[in-house]
């Protein structure tokens, strides 16, 4: 296990500090905007010490390094929800729009991611820098707070900087056609249950790219700073573009397709080529999307980091 | 990818058939019992062909090994989904019971997986036999309704025979201590989507237990007839055990764990010992939990298979 960045919170807090970071958790309807000008100040997740650590795969300081290690994580993870997507047929009635009676328009895909991001938010999700939610618009307020300290001192413009939109777009209409064969076998909820794995794991890879330009701009602060005053999105591409590290990227995902996803028997373990996942279909998504997406990330945080 | 069994729904029903297949989407509360007196004979989702395979892994007939096959399929998911909890610490307060303003009272991972369950069931989850919802009280009906047929000629006892609370119980308070190291880094509700994903397999792979009984019943109808009139369960616990496939089982899922566990680099695949999840750890899972609980889940099932 990697160790943490342990930032105690002092317990009990103060009064007047619980309002930052209680809220009233709320059952009500979940597309709407919840009423949130009540606190509980007798909260139990109050009285806990929090470790902050960045992202899930915890490492311990804001360095290339260290991020590197958190992606090459997400790799893995990345692959398995892919093969658990690959398991199941396209099912492509979960991803055409319909009016929904009752006042929704959209896909049972989009009912589904909605409602699931909405339970989640009020749960804690979406307060970090790599956690965008598909949804944002009325989503309920999260009723556990994380610090603040979870930011690693990123400037608060990372917060608006998303391409969720874009990802959203890439995976239904272009990526998960080549992930799923043709078929339909009624499991509709079951394959948007994974679709969203696939989802959240692909944005947390990429929003990922804001720690990734924030420790860029450290390393580099002369150059981005001028290429960021002169709106030069070129040049800061150019400077943050390392394309010895993308093939490499690109070759490595391919070999965990291969490894995740052979055939384990006890006798052998297979050597055909019949991976669960196609592995240049994982190299594409990272070639095709993920990277330049990650990328497109970067150029937009960069942009803002001198606000 | 498996063939499946092709059981086309003709399009567009009888509008007096289609009450059986479309109930009105609500997006009321989360937690209470819907309105459902209304239909909705325009539904997108009704003008479709339904392909029908059993479980998310889709085999084409209820044969012994067309489910074993699931179930092998099922063992790469549960390692998967235990190398991703195991990522993270333990976060040990989402799992704390507190009184929510609300009027909810349970752990935060109680709220957020049966908020969860809540929205996955009204888009067509928890109808077929192996998925079975941790909190099936007050659940939303579906607006999604799968065709019966998804029950392979499964009797309708099937439904009632379910270990829900013994898996959560098992998972949580024993389980999950041993697979998440100590510690809290505040990341609550991405470790509770972490177990709900692990709890769901685990919980599909045991109440799959419900397809095992029936096809081992059609294979000996004599001697499980005789066990069942006599409800004699040490009789039934014997004809349905093989030890012989339950410990290839134990030493399959510990080699997956060292397959899909491990350090992938471009250079060379790791070949030490450091696994992302300990390979014994899942085969004690098998063996304390999983098979016991699936043997448990058959039981039950023929003891009303006659019903």
């Amino acid at each position: 296990m990697p160790s943490f960045v342990h930032l105690y919170i002092l317990s009990p807090l103060p009064l007047f500090l619980t309002k930052h970071f209680i809220k009233l958790p709320t059952l009500n309807p979940l597309f709407s905007p919840l009423n949130l000008h009540n606190f509980h100040p007798n909260y139990n997740y109050l009285h806990s010490k929090f470790v902050i650590k960045m992202g899930s795969d915890g490492n311990d300081s804001l360095s290339l390094d260290s991020i590197r290690k958190t992606l090459i994580g997400l790799e893995d993870t990345i692959v398995y929800s892919l093969i658990e997507r690959s398991k199941l047929p396209l099912n492509s009635l979960a991803y055409q729009s319909s009016p929904f009676p009752g006042g929704f328009h959209g896909s049972l895909m989009e009912f589904l991611v909605k409602g699931t991001e909405s339970v989640q938010a009020q749960g804690g999700r979406y307060q970090s820098p790599e956690e965008v939610p598909f949804f944002p618009d009325n989503l309920p307020p999260p009723f556990v707070h994380r610090p603040v300290n979870c930011w690693q001192g990123l400037p608060p413009a990372a917060a608006s900087v998303n391409v969720s939109k874009n990802i959203w777009d890439f995976y239904v209409n272009q990526f998960l056609p080549l992930l799923a064969a043709k078929g339909d076998d009624g499991n509709y909820a079951l394959s948007v249950a994974s679709d969203l794995a696939c989802l959240q794991v692909i944005s947390r890879r990429i929003h990922f790219g804001k720690y990734v330009a924030e420790v860029k701009f450290r390393n580099e602060t002369e150059a981005y700073t001028a290429a960021i005053r002169a709106k030069d999105k070129n040049t800061l591409m150019n400077l943050l573009t390392d394309s010895k590290v993308e093939a490499m990227v690109m070759q490595r995902v391919a070999k965990k397709a291969t490894v995740f996803g052979q055939e384990v028997t006890l006798n052998a373990t297979s050597n055909s080529n019949n991976y669960k996942v196609d592995p240049s279909l994982v190299s594409r998504l990272y070639n095709e999307w993920v990277i330049p997406l990650t990328k497109d990330i970067e150029v937009e945080y960069l942009l803002r980091r001198l606000d």
